[in-house]
């Protein structure tokens, strides 16, 4: 059964901690062992896990991929997001996370970020776990 | 049972959009609700997820992916296609999409590409359904 | 079941063969047809499968990483290490490969590698096997 996570995104480029939303559908699921998928059905966004316990990683990311690719820079899409779409495609809108016991198994550092790349937006997450 | 989808592909950087075909595997399936694979078994292509409504998003990813990765760059590997290499392993191999009764799961604008980084070449790839 | 492989490393910036170890957790599954999955508990480090026939292309790969995502480029967290986050997530810290009679299904030239960005480390990768 896929679950669905919301996003309330703030600002163009961003990325938000969803763990917490992520155990509940895993604990949810009443799967003890598998694997947890997340998918984001946007173009200009995409799911990462990265380091939550210093928020400056978070801001690292999002400033190194506005540098690597600049909203401005001459693209051929119309709407002005082409950077966000390219991010999207360099991120990647899917990931898996293992499941041990009934919890998700993440290493001591990691957390599940939703990255928003063309906002601010309602977004959406889909989460479901597999035996 | 992992299905072969065969994509002709005509230019050196090229993204195409395979979702027509990997719907076709999730309706043969037979699997109702479950997880969609993709993965493709070559070092200088990937699979990506990403808007289809307008051709230029497309093109804006291979020229951004071109800049980022040129060419020419005085790599090690003496093939001349170090850069598809790279993006390659930028992009991703491999990805999943969920399936619910029988369909499968794309956001509006989502489609699914093959992308060819060192072609005009004949390529495969792999998809299968899992419960 | 969730199996262990322990990887080594050597240098700051790395991709490490680790194929060998993932088929033998695929063969000890006992699982036929399904969908190897591995995933890596850390944040600054990522899997990929790539090229392993020429060891250049895997030092092409840890250049053009470097020179993208330089470790000096003035970053927020004071750890020194910010480069090798943002590697982590354009990489990716998961992948899946499919498994058919009772073997991993790579392409002729696909090898699966353990990405280090800031080593040297003793780090964990985790593989397990879904029918």
């Amino acid at each position: 059964m896929i679950e669905e996570i919301e996003v309330r995104t703030r600002k163009r480029c961003e990325l938000i901690d969803i763990t917490g939303s992520v155990r509940k559908v895993v604990a949810g699921s009443g799967v003890s062992d598998g694997v947890c998928h997340i998918f984001v059905p946007h173009t200009t966004a995409a799911v990462t896990i990265n380091e939550k316990a210093d928020p400056n990683v978070a801001l690292d990311i999002e400033a190194t991929l506005e540098k690597l690719v600049p909203p401005d820079r001459g693209y051929l899409h119309m709407e002005g997001n082409s950077d966000a779409h390219v991010k999207s495609s360099l991120v990647g809108v899917s990931t898996l996370v293992p499941v041990q016991g009934g919890n998700l198994v993440l290493g001591t550092w990691q957390a599940v970020f939703f990255c928003e790349f063309d906002g601010p937006r309602n977004r959406r997450c889909l989460v479901w776990v597999s035996e």
